[in-house]
């Protein structure tokens, strides 16, 4: 009998700024027992430490308790991998200085514990349970509030030196009139390609241009990518060229992200890829465009295969099995 | 007795466009013999493997014999590693097709032969006797005639999944106005930051100003990045300019780079970092500026260690240790 035989589930813990999502995984992604609480309201960690184990103890229980789970992996903001730490995260209560959250859970729960960011868990999440699967050389973009990205390399993640390796949201596309990002800088590819940056990327077409568009019944500051999606999808022209224009974007820069690692694939994840086609034939056409020959048709483009309400959960389980 | 101490030598070779440069290298990278041939001249490979073996065999024999070498590594031009080829390598007589070197070599000489390009080489070299020495994740960039990259992650040399990973030079810094480039593409780092790239530089300087200039006595297709170094020595303000334009190029590029792999160094290489400091500077000032705030003050700027003449036959001979 082997450690997977006996051991036969994983913890996932999707920690976002609202929600902290919990799921308990077997080895082919199938999300056995879930449960959540809110992130926010603790004044210390171990508060939410706290409150976690309290709403995982009943799902533990149900699926025959701590013996068969073989350890537990943190999808979360500024997670460091090297250190199972949280570091600096501007949007948590209780995570704003250097927070040793892996070894407070494992601790409690007497199992290994591993933590990386969301984008890093989704990398590992598609290469055990979805689209990556034998892939050894490949990029996740995460496109969402902002845009992330897990690298893996020879089938392994990328960390650096410091844990915090894959930052491809912030590589410059603009060093001349490039936006401003969160980071402080300007012209990141994450101001361009995000759901903000589409919703920003409308707002600055309707400002210069006169072009007639169904987002001009809107408040312009209320405008969202979910608008220009739903007006993109009724055919209007001007929603269509803010998601040729983000594509393009997208294109140009997976084209310099091939000199790195020539992937075998790219593969994207969130919200904005609900806009199928509209989006990925423009980062197909840029990329083709842009790309060094000897590049040329060898990488795949790939959506996310998993299911988009859990795929966070998964992401963060599949760490644990790297434990 | 391990078998390191049985076979305490591998052969290095350095192939050139021009010369193609053997060397037998101990464990501390000491090179104990070495000899040369001509890259050119011969229609088929089998004839340049047969002359190769024929000036090897009185040096391999002078370090006492073939059983004392644990494998041959060869940097060259579009090289494959996970192939073993050189593949479409315009400037070689007998390269235009895909030519399996590491074959013929190993069933010429009984040993395990490797091969990659002139870049990874450097950095396995840099890894094995050089300033990598200890490190697990770097870049170095080779400020050739053209500019080539070998990036380590995890301690691995990335390779991708062609063999063809690693094109940093490649990387499109100006999509708008962007100088043309060998690959057929426009704005590739290397059309600015090569040592043809200076020279491009300094064409353009002189040709877009009066600015009074040491290099104004030369004609201007002339111009080498030597000569714009000897200028720069003098204190000519436009070849200075040159340098911190070259310096702050890369230094922006070293700053997206950071956002994959988070290096703990970028080790530059050949010969335009005779320039020193003239170079480094503006370097390291442009990569503080742009580089993401989480990355800052992290990474080194080194210049390689190994000894300019030898370098690349100490790099192709470090991948012999690997095979």
């Amino acid at each position: 009998m082997n450690t997977l035989q006996t051991k036969p589930y994983v913890i996932g813990l999707d920690l976002g700024g609202t929600n902290s999502v919990f799921g308990i995984v077997d080895q082919r992604g199938e999300i056995k027992a879930t449960t959540a609480i809110k992130t926010q309201g603790f004044d210390k960690v171990e508060d939410y430490v706290e409150a976690a184990v309290t709403a995982l103890t009943p799902i533990i229980e149900e699926v025959g308790g701590i013996e068969l789970i073989k350890a537990m992996g943190i999808g979360a903001p500024n997670g460091n991998y090297y250190k199972g730490t949280i570091e600096c995260a501007p949007n948590i209560s209780w995570g704003k200085g250097i927070t040793p959250l892996a070894d407070l859970f494992s601790e409690k729960l007497g199992i290994p514990v591993a933590l990386t960011n969301d984008a890093n868990a989704a990398a590992i999440g598609e290469m055990t349970y979805g689209v990556a699967r034998g892939m050894k050389n490949f990029i996740v973009l995460t496109l969402g509030t902002g845009v992330g990205s897990g690298i893996v390399v020879n089938g392994q993640l990328i960390y650096g030196c410091d844990g915090f390796a894959g930052e491809l949201g912030h590589v410059i596309m603009d060093y001349e009139n490039g936006r401003l990002c969160g980071c402080g800088r300007h012209g990141c590819l994450e101001t361009y390609c995000s759901a903000t940056g589409v919703a920003r990327t409308a707002r600055e077409f309707l400002t210069n241009s006169d072009e007639p568009s169904l987002l001009r019944d809107m408040n312009s500051q209320d405008i969202t990518s979910y608008d220009v999606s739903m007006a993109a999808a009724k055919g209007d022209a001007l929603a269509l060229r803010v998601y040729q224009f983000t594509g393009e974007m997208l294109g140009k820069a997976c084209a310099d992200f091939a000199t790195f690692i020539s992937p075998e694939a790219f593969i994207f994840f969130g919200g904005l890829t609900k806009a199928g086609d509209l989006l990925m034939n423009p980062i197909k056409e840029s990329y083709e465009k842009y790309v060094m020959p000897i590049y040329k048709g060898k990488a795949k483009f790939l959506i996310s295969a998993l299911d988009g309400s859990s795929a966070a959960v998964l992401g963060a389980s599949a760490i644990g099995w790297e434990v």
